[in-house]
């Protein structure tokens, strides 16, 4: 992990987010091939879920807030995604890869995704609470949207604190801009937040506790 | 039913509708919560339901209408719709509720989305015809995002006079607001038909035909 | 076929995406009405299945897009999907139609919007991938939503050619359009591809390989 190590309040917050926004487009686009490779999909299926899964959850985002929805005047994010996707399909295709694999990539694009989110949110001048769920909004939706079309109940449901990680470290950055910290370590801060909260929560079986109304 | 007693011409149609829209936001994350709970979903997955069936037909009407999605810009609507979703969360928890108290707020949350949504698309100038429908959207497209979320058939598709009672309420509401009734006095009649409808379907199960094609 | 001795330069591009979307619409509300007649669904959920299949991917286009949602500003397509949906619920009740009377129109269907997508997005000055995929949601967009209201994985996830199809006769649109010819023989000759393609695949069975991820 170098990345402590590069000046982060030297980076234009543009170019970090859109670094960033580019890292999770692509492993996220990757996450819905190899769930989408469980399912009879033809290679287009797969291509529609791989897209959804990378930019769902910004354009739901996007669209709320009523912003140009980001991949639309910069196609860039597309071909990302489309090349994302079709390497996966490729390297799965050839290789066989260990299941846990898919479980990095998945974490760090919710990282990814909820700064991008929380931050575009601030940017436009949104009240915290809703900055705060469309940090969330933008980390799960996309793959909400991928567990829909291939017809199960979504998998954050009732996985290992999946939007909680969200939320938490949506809430870490909010409270860091806040208390004047630049945007680059407070997305820093909130980012690693998620990443932490996920993967311990998959290591030690974290889990919320599960709701059964009384009938 | 002491509403009719307050003089409804005296309220600004704005306060009017803000207390119509939270009333619905609170009834529609009850049931969400309730729908939700009936499933092995975790407490986040459950606030996501809820959220999605509180806000859902609401915003889809706002995006549709390119209006600033209602609970963008004012906080106080997510938060209604957590505190309602965790308040039902705890009644259902510590307490054993009859199934049929479902039924109410879920008829109650209708009418007021429907009415809201008819006003709304009509105060940005949509044609009758699509006022109408943005009623219905608002009142029916949480419910069936609750039941999506789910992985279920949404139930308005075959339960008693859902979709129909809200369409009704709408179009009374337009035919009155034509009339020149003003808007409080038309938003009353258009509520308490979509609510008299859905009762009184739910008592004397009141379906329409179920249409099942030739094979 | 005497659409080619029509002047087809002398037809404003205005008049003609109208035509094509209006006829796209129709038969869009035809095929969702009759997916939701395999299903135990009543009248009104089977015309919000008509509605979703008939607007649905001009919705998400244009939301995307940030124009004005093509429906709500003139009922016209509004009324012609309802129309549409109930003359097909009255012919399907009182006839026994052939099965095979659901492929024409979905396969027109899917080139008249198509079509009307990939130009939509050119006019707001899309890039050409970004167009080319707005053609392709459009095209397939109200299928997606038509069976996940029914609560199926989309057909077109491991049909015969039906995204490709569109995504094919996206691209000739394009090719055509930059290389000077005029828009209403560039609609014709990517609207002819995309139907030619989708019924040979029909016919022949072609399909995309479909990909299993190995375990």
């Amino acid at each position: 992990m170098l990345v402590p190590m590069i000046d982060l309040d030297a980076i234009p917050i543009e170019t970090l987010l859109y670094g960033i926004a580019l890292a999770g487009v692509a492993v996220n686009a990757a996450s819905g091939v190899l769930e989408a490779g469980r399912r009879p999909f033809d290679l287009f299926g797969m291509v529609v879920v791989a897209l959804a899964a990378a930019l769902g959850g910004g354009s739901l985002r996007d669209v709320l807030l009523d912003r140009t929805v980001f991949w639309i005047s910069d196609q860039v994010y597309l071909l990302t995604a489309l090349l994302a996707g079709l390497a996966t399909f490729a390297l799965v295709r050839y290789m066989r890869l260990p299941a846990r694999l898919f479980v990095l990539p998945d974490a760090v694009g919710l990282a990814l995704f909820t700064v991008s989110g929380t931050q575009a949110a601030l940017s436009v001048g949104a009240p915290w609470l809703v900055a705060s769920l469309m940090g969330v909004v933008t980390g799960v939706f996309g793959g909400i949207l991928r567990d829909l079309l291939c017809n199960q109940v979504p998998l954050i449901f009732n996985g290992e604190l999946y939007a909680t990680a969200s939320w938490a470290g949506a809430l870490l950055l909010l409270a860091l801009s806040a208390a004047g910290v630049s945007a680059g370590w407070a997305a820093l801060a909130g980012g690693s937040l998620v990443l932490l909260i996920r993967l311990a929560a998959l290591r030690y079986r974290w889990c919320l506790p599960v709701f059964t109304a009384r009938q």
